[in-house]
């Protein structure tokens, strides 16, 4: 099994996608928001490209939750915002979600032609890990970066999944950014790095989002593996 | 002053470079290759597009040396290949040398709008870092990476790079991959980041070349510092 982690703005042909397991990783927040929608009980959640859709999309299927962001706000009119702490049950249950934000809806949708497609967090880390190596095929963790930029968040979310996936299986090889990853997971894990010191968990903190950042970097909450499939997001049955 | 550590295919429009001093880095083995011929006593090193551009600007030249490899490999009918140890004091003073190499001087031509462009490596670490902070101007590491991917080995030179001017300036900004990249320097000089695992270094030892990838990770072997100006590099005067 081959274990790759890419960063920011990662495009491949879909042919090459079909034999992968992808999981894709916008820890601060929108993978950590998904995934505790889904925790907490939503039917499903589709990632809109970008809100123009996702507002169209809302109208015409009516009774959903239209939830999305653009630099860490709420969109006006929207529903929801982008804060997991917004996605709980007395919200969500039973609801259909329509969702856009910055980075992470626009990634998944990026990597829509994957043979099976995970929301990962570091939320529900060994969660998702056991399901990509049940699914038997190489694994990409995909993260999705900051507006295109290399993001040190996502990346100690990826070491954090990918050191998961090192504990459960034997891989045949780890790309340079896998080993990278987890190091920077291993550091963070002993006090020898900083995340609040990266640039969007500060761009959170400046943004009055601190809890969301402290909540999206907690690990194994859930055992919720949401799955990407024909446009929507629904937890693994 | 902002200092920024960039990856593989990093573009940026011109105009946002001339207002930066730039530092390429292929540590395996490019720019050390470049750094070391201009330690001994080349004139000029030539960073060509391609082995074709390189083959016929050395025609036309003439009494230059013709440098480059793919793959590794010295080109058929080149002088010398890619590797520090051809670039001897007997062999280049002297000399113009235009080199053609997979992902270094391609990496050069693409920051040629730099307001000042450094060549550096480990090998110049302390110089490099010296020289860019003396030029006052804002700072981009740019790494070549292998073949369009992330590549450890430069992540680890870029980290060296950048900590030796944390060590001689005060930053006002780091982005998320400067902080990883001395993240992943000061591991490798703990003895916790195995470099010998990654990527491209485990390719260069298959090819036979382990004496050049620790040739190349020897720091402050030497003060020059060639910079790039007008299609060609010269050590600094």
């Amino acid at each position: 099994m081959l274990l790759q982690v890419t960063a920011q703005n990662y495009k491949k042909s879909g042919y090459y996608l079909k034999g992968h397991t992808v999981i894709v990783v916008d820890v601060l927040r929108a993978t950590s928001s998904i995934i505790w929608a889904c925790r907490n009980g939503a039917t499903k959640v589709i990632p809109a490209a970008d809100p123009g859709e996702g507002a169209s999309m809302a109208a015409r299927m009516g009774g959903c939750l239209l939830a999305g962001e653009r630099d860490g706000l709420k969109l006006p009119g929207f529903d929801l915002g982008n804060s997991p702490s917004e996605f709980t049950r007395d919200t969500v249950q039973g609801k259909t979600i329509v969702i856009s934000t910055t980075n992470g809806t626009g990634a998944i949708r990026n990597m829509e032609s994957a043979g099976n497609l995970l929301i990962g967090g570091m939320l529900n880390r060994t969660a998702v890990a056991k399901r990509a190596v049940e699914l038997g095929n190489d694994i990409i963790i995909a993260c999705a970066g900051t507006e295109g930029e290399f993001s040190a968040d996502d990346i100690l979310a990826a070491g954090c999944i990918a050191s998961a996936i090192v504990s459960l299986t034997e891989l045949d090889e780890q790309c340079d950014l896998t080993i990278v990853s987890r190091l920077v997971y291993e550091s963070w894990k002993k006090g020898s790095m900083d995340i609040a010191a990266t640039h969007h968990y500060r761009h959170l903190v400046e943004m009055g989002f601190i809890e969301d950042a402290r909540f999206c970097l907690q690990e194994d909450v859930t055992d919720v593996v949401p799955v990407y499939n024909n446009g929507m997001i629904q937890p693994m049955a």
